[in-house]
């Protein structure tokens, strides 16, 4: 029997609680923008007590389906003042599905200044004292968890970046080997977590009752397609397990699309050094794991583990897009300073993204040149402490920029820009100006046909039809997020006909349903305007949608253009 | 024959134009305002080369009436990213009205990195190095300029943090003894004037032709009319030159509306200390100047110059909002610590409200503890350093807030709260949700009716009403910011019927035109409503025009009241 947990903050209640009907038959993203929509003030402070943070597995999640254990994330966010989900790989959706657990909701904040760890298991849920864990680095805090709850339980878990309630304050969740390398970066929920005086919530599925499948040989087989398509598409079968995404280094760079020194060109010349292939070959000589699967079920595998000369295993989940924030984005060309980056960044508990954006915008200031590494290492060691220039860089890149005066920062609505130039990429673009969340290439990634030529082809350069690009990926994510699948599997979909239809029968089998593909286009679509309305709620205008005007007016290196898609086909984006 | 003086700072060039058709007839805020909403695109970014920096002398400007030598600065605001106007006393406007300058436009950027002083004289207008001055606080930078251009000249200046191009950086303006007490304060225009590289504007009305007046009789005996009613009314006439504005403490003290400890009460305990009846008796002791003129024809005289124990006078100009600001707000109740701390936000150039406030919520934040005056003088020395903790404060409050993750931030559109309470003072609350740009006291001082029983009376903790209430100052003010009056007139007008006569009859007699009261009011519609279409344009909503959440949920002591105007009610504002 499924159920939502409810967490009062104030009052430490914690109460399971029967589905609502306004809530039933949502999932993931579904379900989060759903319950912020409807029960969180859209002028409320995204710090404070009014806001809410709403976890929840997809409706895929904990079953035979290949790829589909992400979790989403959902709040009001401090970094755009938007609604906001981020989603995140590992073992918590298919635990928290496991238990039946359609949703996890904490509401109220810490007035007694005590940090928490909410234990869900079979049981029900609790609230435990983490007072041991205060300002713990996530690594560390992630050990002392696992000592007291067992080593099989799944953990999402803030740092000292969320306890301080920095606006890039990430969620880290423990990957199939426990290992807290998958995060929840975007839009600085690991404050809202932490204002709410929220450590770690820690999931037990041990003796759990399992998901329900109405059907299960339908699902199976279903299942078995599904599978099938994944393990035939060439990026989801061979580039992603072989190079894992940060291939894409040396594509984008080719494509002149690779973001570089805080968005002054779109070619790094040393893109070479830190690219999929070199870090490849880096690891295997290492003895490292180059292919690595972040939750149970996975097929695809673009994870990873990366080690030091020395064979200290540094970080894990190493991506194409911190690799490009903190390397090309700052022009560092060196894969070990990345690495080491990516594992404060993770330890601190702050989005990579954010924080790449953020230190190149440092260097643009003169706060420390383009190419530092030690430099950009020294920051990060603010963050830490929480220093005044530590509390800044936490901030985000729109705040660093406000404070030292740069006009030039990548953002829309406050939020840093990921490792695609909307000046290169122009359907990307259109997706960082108008979906709901800020700058989010996973919101709408159109990449997929104008870089990839995945599901079909259109001239990056080319503004022409691109708002359309973006409004048809930014549709069917919504609903591909609904379910716990990794977007991935778009690239199965993408190219093999058997991918949408196995999904919807997945879907039916699970339960009980007749749904068609035309059903997934509007659900994706009902989740859309449930977050746009939030939005325009919270004072949000077509306005909001504008790129940063040195993009319409700063010609980009190598191709010498701007961001031209026409305003009317922007605004084109909210009309489904 | 009128000009506008136009300054291209990346070319240099600068040229006298003739007032095209669209800027006829406009004086201080109406021209200001104009030219920001014609030429300025709404979203550009502040400090970029797009904005530009507006400075008017009113309509009045130059001529026999008293207290009509205000100057006006606009531009888009980096602090609200609204349209911005800011005016000031001193010497300015009227010296630019006798040069039959109609206003300054400084259009560009900075793109040399150098600094530069615009100079006016009856001659036309240069650009001239200002190399020497770079980073010289603001007295200092004046001193340097009179030695160079004469002792008579009238000057703004921006100090380091207007270099800096920090969001609370105002423009300091000389007054009628060259010193630069006067502050166009809200908004960051100094950041304005920092990003196009412009140090100061010096202008020299030496053999200047002076004001034109069509009928001078008629203008002189309206200008009798009008000096009588300000010497006859009480407030006018005897409070304000014998206490100064800062009488207002022990007001609003008693009234339960001065805002404490970051807006936690309403009540200062030691209120009495800081008031204008303790300042009056400090500064007579002291041999000081309590009964000041800021600018020539000044017959209300609300200004002083302040001395320390020792003799040494530190500060001029030494208003209410500043001595609650930096006092009653961060719960330091000794003058002379104010009084310094106030020298240095004029001497480092930032806005004393935006700094008080910004200085109060970093006490909440627990930088350092409420009523510690060192710290507080700690901290604008950091600002005046640049160090990473001075430039967060010289951020202001809502980046700060940010930064620290505090939630009970005093602001609207991201503007810092003046001295009024708006839980206990409900129209100036109003007035601080609605004026276009964020929280401004000036924008309709329903404080007049509502607290001094001036024009009217009503009760203060009344939320009935109180939307008009501040709609009628709000249309009022606006058109008086155009005249270059001092908005002090208002305590005339107010209670003598022959006022807004006298000053409609004024215009006419100056421009040989036949305005009725009613133009006047169109006037300042028009006004409101050109500035509501820019923030439109800029994304800006009626969800903008909300005070923060814990207004409306925080019990206020002592007269334990919320902030209850009907939204409807506030909505209504726009409806003219």
């Amino acid at each position: 029997m499924s159920k939502i947990v409810r967490v009062n903050m104030i009052t430490k209640g914690v109460k399971l609680e029967d589905v609502p009907d306004n809530y039933k038959g949502l999932g993931g993203r579904g379900f989060t923008s759903t319950v912020v929509a409807t029960e969180v003030d859209p002028l409320c402070h995204p710090l404070g007590k009014e806001n809410k943070l709403v976890v929840a597995p997809g409706l895929l999640g904990g079953t035979p389906c290949p790829n589909s254990g992400r979790t989403s994330f959902g709040a009001k966010s401090p970094l755009t003042g938007t609604i906001k989900e981020t989603n995140v790989g590992g073992t918590l959706g298919a635990n928290l599905a496991d238990l039946q657990i359609v949703g996890i909701v904490v509401e109220g904040e810490a007035e007694d200044d005590k940090s928490y760890t909410l234990v869900v298991n079979k049981d029900g849920a609790t609230l435990e004292s983490a007072e041991e864990l205060k300002n713990n680095l996530v690594y560390d805090a992630v050990k002392k968890l696992q000592a007291k709850y067992g080593k099989n339980v799944s953990i999402a878990c803030i740092g000292p970046a969320g306890e301080a309630k920095m606006a890039t304050a990430n969620i880290s969740v423990t990957d199939i080997d426990g290992i807290p390398t998958r995060q929840a970066g975007r839009g600085g929920l690991g404050a809202v977590m932490g204002s709410k005086g929220l450590k770690a919530i820690v999931v037990d599925d041990a003796g759990a009752p399992g998901v329900e499948i109405k059907d299960k040989k339908a699902f199976n087989n279903a299942a078995e397609v599904f599978t099938d398509v994944l393990q035939k598409a060439p990026i989801t079968s061979e580039t992603l397990p072989l190079y894992g995404t940060d291939i894409l280094i040396n594509i984008l760079n080719e494509a002149g699309g690779l973001p570089t020194r805080n968005f002054s060109s779109g070619r790094f010349e040393m893109a070479n050094n830190i690219g999929g292939e070199t870090m490849r070959e880096t690891i295997l000589k290492r003895k490292g794991n180059p292919t690595h699967p972040c939750m149970p079920g996975c097929i695809i595998k673009c994870s990873n583990a990366y080690k030091l000369e020395d064979g200290t295993e540094v970080t894990g989940g190493f991506e194409y897009e911190s690799i490009w924030a903190l390397g090309a984005n700052c022009g560092i060309g060196d894969l070990d300073t990345i690495a080491q980056l990516n594992r404060l960044c993770d330890d601190i508990g702050v989005d990579t993204i954010e924080t790449g954006d953020t230190i190149a915008v440092a260097m643009e200031a003169g706060v420390i040149p383009f190419g530092d590494g030690k430099g950009a290492i020294n920051l990060l060691k603010e963050v830490e402490k929480g220093s005044p220039l530590g509390k800044i860089i936490g901030s985000g890149a729109t705040c660093l920029g406000k404070v030292y005066g740069v006009t030039r920062v990548p953002q829309v609505k406050g939020q840093g820009m990921p490792a695609y130039e909307p000046r290169a990429v122009k359907g990307t673009g259109v997706t960082f100006a108008t979906s709901p969340m800020g700058t989010d290439h996973t919101a709408g990634y159109a990449v997929a046909v104008e870089i990839l030529g995945c599901g079909g082809t259109a001239d990056p350069l080319d503004p022409k039809g691109k708002a359309d690009l973006s409004k048809t990926f930014q549709i069917v994510t919504a609903a591909v997020d609904c379910t716990g699948l990794c977007l991935f599997i778009a690239f199965g979909t993408l190219v093999d006909e058997r991918g949408v239809p196995a999904i919807v029968a997945m879907l039916n089998a699970q339960y009980g349903l007749s749904l068609t593909g035309d059903d997934v286009t509007e659900l994706g679509k009902k989740v859309l305007q449930t977050e746009w309305d939030f939005n325009r709620r919270a004072g949000f205008t077509k306005e909001d949608d504008r790129l940063p005007l040195f993009m319409i007016k700063e010609k980009l290196p190598p191709h010498n253009t701007v961001f031209d898609v026409p305003i009317k086909d922007i605004d084109g984006v909210h009309e489904l």
